[in-house]
């Protein structure tokens, strides 16, 4: 461990401090009352003059408020979060005041079910009240009063913290700037409530009237593993090895490994946490649902205030990428500020503990966004902008695209590569711009230039946005790649009220001379063979103009163009035109 | 139930036959024996004089011999699979003699834990030896010897039950004429063992010297219950709705409605079944290891003389598709007679006991061509060929790949469609023929037809093919549709020994007039639109013989078509032939 405390935040602390007095205790969601409550919690890092520099973190089910730092020079293992916060990591601990405290209901300083009852004087075992994660929120700003936090940076949180995360944007929209949501959900889906249930339902078979259940925790924290891990994950980790033989011993002791481990997990757990905790807090999970709470998710969104970004990972099964889809088609619905990407990991939903490369660049592009303003450089001319490497793009269009736009518009470039094109715009119109991407590291390229960018494959539907969300739709040199350009056309054409398309002309006279030569055409601006263009669909200006007739599109501006010249090509533009650019609306 | 009783097989007792004596034990895989075995088991139908309608059905984990019908005019309940077996089923009792046995281990009717153990005069409990699947299908086995059974025209089991099928047709090669395992694996992977090991520490954590535990059982059956759905179909059922109220309760009770139903399954689990018998049947499943057994799942199957069909599903997250094409690979690799399919369904593992009716027709299908050789009416000419429905194929191109086949060829027709080249094949040259097609409705109509027929997109890779696995690779006007061309291409030069190849002409002078109108071409091989053709990459005659240059294939055979005219075009075919047929092989 000697190399995590070179750029450690060292020796640290977990401090208590009493939020609500027993004489007036906390009206619960519930309705029921609580008091008094501790929150325990650890602090990393300086609060600047501004007050402007603070994180807040929210931990997960079964975390504390210890994040980072080691509690002795004995610790063996530092806090929970120690690959993200430090000096000099993601959550810069040099730049930034980071807050880490234990939620409500939870067992490691805070009050919670093992938290000694005023009124018995013993602890409050299954007399505490049912929380939810509101209370949990609440608690923890009245811990930022406490401390003289007025506003926040940014707060951060995985699996149940986002869920925490989450709330804070919608309850105390003024002072959250930011938010980033990690392998979270709006709401537990069936199955998920399920896990939780069965895990209950084990403590519960294990319960004395006095007791926390100790087997019942353990089969409970087993069932909670397998879920937090992938099925690819534990393949690799542990796929059919035996503990230690070689031969199946046929008899009922635990033998492979993934069960040792199993086993391993369940007992290490039952020694630091407590049954009721459990109960009480995957209760408050399940309970959890904005949709349920304001009607709608677009509705839960509507009076927040804070830049959001929210991050899945590929492989999580327990709070899906396709849960946190869901908040961000939302949140892009409500036209606020939003930033997704759907990190591909083979380590399931524990992939925000594991993963310190690529979230640690989203995090730290993200928040320093969002702290400082980011530098743009124009470039000096069109023909300077480079395209991205993977599939080159022909930028030489952008100046003409720019010319088409009005200042001030909502404008949403689909397929945006490196995110050039929106840069532009923002200088140049003071457009706001969100963009969409499907390769991941051109979304952490957007996300460190201080875009919106939502990590998506435009072929997977925006037609759940409501009309008209955008100003304009560019889909710059991406229609001829599209599996379906039918189906991405027509959505645009709801979406946003004019859509901007350039494309490769299929009829330029050097294809039709290939054609002639007897070969699939190879041109500048189709440079590829046949067999692995990403070209796969060809069509001419007057293919595409049949196309706006057949979709009811109406054509505003139609730009042919040669080469690196932006002066459109007036005569047989069909013919000498190698590409074009297209406005077009809805009739 | 009443609808049920009409196509019933009726009132059907389960009776019970000793098929071990006490004096004679068995000895079972783990070295130990047992003695005496008694079996339970049913039958349907009638066994016909030649003895060759036999289907043997293997239940699955909680299953038992009771597959159809009643036993008593009272049951409110049919057999577990009265879906499938029946008069006129899928598993149809007028034509075939069905039996089905309960499991050694299991707990209705034959011997296992809870069975008296006769040294002791009580229940063996835990003194009951471990079992294997191969031990329950030596006592099946047994079963059928006392029952007069020689062949067996089927073996069907679906999860659990797919292993023992597996088994059969390993251990008795001469007696299986053909195999059907649905939703089956050769071995479960980490996290299905992990599900396992989490419900037997339930059980084992509540379990008195001498009483099996009754909690844990519950337990463990609602993990599993989770397991046997998919997210999907959970959250299509449950949702969140909550069991009888609007609002939470706010305590720690069973609200929603997921909760109260795996409830409900713990409890009723308990009633029948006994938890010695789970921690048994889990831990033979765990064991089940067709790779650790013999090497490889190649070396595996390498013996088995029996046609194959798998069947998964593409929901089921317990026993993956990915795994039965595992097993798919190994039997193609060793040369064996094999279908596969994977059925869309939303149902996840339990779909094998919900799909009646793509599962069935599959199962009528393959069945009944093993039974009866399929009637074959070869079509008079090649111009009355019709292609399928989905995406038009032409097909004059058969009669001039047909007469580039060998007798007596392994013939791999990539993309076979409805499987009338294979048929027309098996037909006129004796060929041993497999197709692979990526339409679910056309696998069915192959299967009906008697073809070996993999469901799979050719996309998805061949590579893992021994070389030379074929004579014959046939790509019948699909090349110009993959993603992915020069893999799939260089797969097939690998896999096959030549391959045959034809795709239309896109230098063909009526595309070339077009392009010069400045369209996209559509002609009559080409009649689709720029922006929904299937055809994503256009070439030339010119283009292929590049692309064969490319990858070091040799041209054996060229001929340029042009309409229904079969003879070659001979002047400038790639000017004037719409499409093309070539057969190449490996330099």
């Amino acid at each position: 461990m000697a190399e995590d405390r070179n750029n450690s935040v060292g020796i640290v602390q977990t401090k208590t401090v009493r939020v609500v007095e027993a004489e007036s205790p906390l009206k619960l969601v519930s309705g029921k009352t609580l008091g008094p409550i501790d929150v325990a919690y650890e602090s990393y890092g300086k609060l600047n003059p501004a007050g402007d520099n603070v994180i807040l973190i929210c931990h997960a089910l079964s975390g504390s408020a210890h994040a980072a730092g080691f509690n002795s020079p004995d610790d063996k293992k530092p806090g929970w979060w120690d690959i993200m916060i430090g000096p000099g990591k993601a959550i810069d601990t040099n730049k930034y005041f980071v807050i880490c405290s234990n939620f409500l209901g939870s067992c490691s300083g805070t009050t919670g079910p093992s938290s000694i009852n005023p009124q018995t004087g013993k602890p409050y075992h299954l007399d505490f009240p049912m929380i939810t994660i509101v209370d949990m929120v609440r608690v923890q700003k009245l811990l930022l009063d406490k401390l003289g936090i007025k506003q926040l940076l940014c707060v951060i949180g995985g699996s149940m913290g986002g869920m925490q995360v989450l709330k804070w944007t919608i309850e105390f929209p003024q002072i959250v700037k930011s938010a980033i949501v990690i392998a979270a959900t709006s709401k537990l889906g069936a199955q998920a409530i399920a896990f939780d249930a069965v895990g209950r339902n084990a403590i519960m078979s294990d319960m004395d009237a006095d007791k926390p259940s100790k087997k019942g925790l353990a089969t409970a924290r087993m069932i909670g593993h397998i879920t937090y891990l992938s099925e690819e994950s534990m393949r690799e980790k542990f796929g059919r090895e035996l503990r230690s033989a070689e031969k199946y011993s046929y008899d009922l002791n635990s033998e492979f490994a993934v069960e040792t481990y199993l086993d391993y997990q369940g007992q290490i757990f039952v020694d630091r946490f407590d049954a009721d905790s459990y109960l009480y807090i995957t209760k408050a999970m399940d309970y959890f649902d904005l949709e349920k709470d304001f009607g709608s998710l677009q509705n839960a969104f509507a009076k927040t205030k804070s830049r959001f970004m929210l991050v899945s990972f590929t492989s999580d099964w327990l709070f899906t990428p396709a849960q946190s889809e869901e908040m961000v088609n939302a949140l892009v619905a409500d036209r606020k500020p939003v930033s997704y990407c759907n990190i591909a990991s083979p380590y399931g939903h524990d992939a925000f503990l594991l993963e310190p490369k690529t979230l640690g660049s989203l995090i730290s592009g993200f928040i320093s966004t969002t702290f400082e303003k980011p530098k743009f450089a124009k470039p000096a001319t069109a023909s300077a902008i480079k395209g991205v490497e993977k599939i080159k793009r022909v930028r030489v269009d952008y100046e003409l695209i720019e010319s088409l736009i009005e200042p001030n518009s909502r404008v949403l470039d689909a397929g945006c590569g490196d995110g050039q094109l929106l840069l532009n715009l923002q200088y140049d119109k003071n457009i706001i711009a969100e963009g969409i991407e499907v390769d991941q590291q051109l979304v952490l390229q957007c996300v460190h230039s201080g875009l919106n960018i939502i990590h998506r494959d435009i072929e997977r539907g925006l037609g759940h946005y409501p009309a008209d969300t955008f100003d304009y739709a560019i889909l710059s040199q991406t229609l001829q790649t599209l599996k379906n350009p039918k189906q991405v056309f027509a959505e645009l054409l709801k979406v946003a009220k004019r859509v901007i398309v350039s494309f490769p002309n299929f009829a330029y006279w050097r294809c039709r001379a290939d054609l002639l030569a007897g070969r699939a055409p190879r041109t500048k601006q189709l440079p590829f063979g046949w067999y692995d263009t990403p070209n796969i669909h060809f069509l001419s200006l007057k293919d595409f103009e049949d196309f706006c007739q057949e979709l009811g599109a109406k054509i505003e501006a139609k730009i042919p163009l040669i080469g690196n010249r932006v002066s459109p090509v007036k005569f047989a533009p069909n013919l000498f035109a190698e590409q074009a650019v297209y406005m077009t609306s809805r009739k």
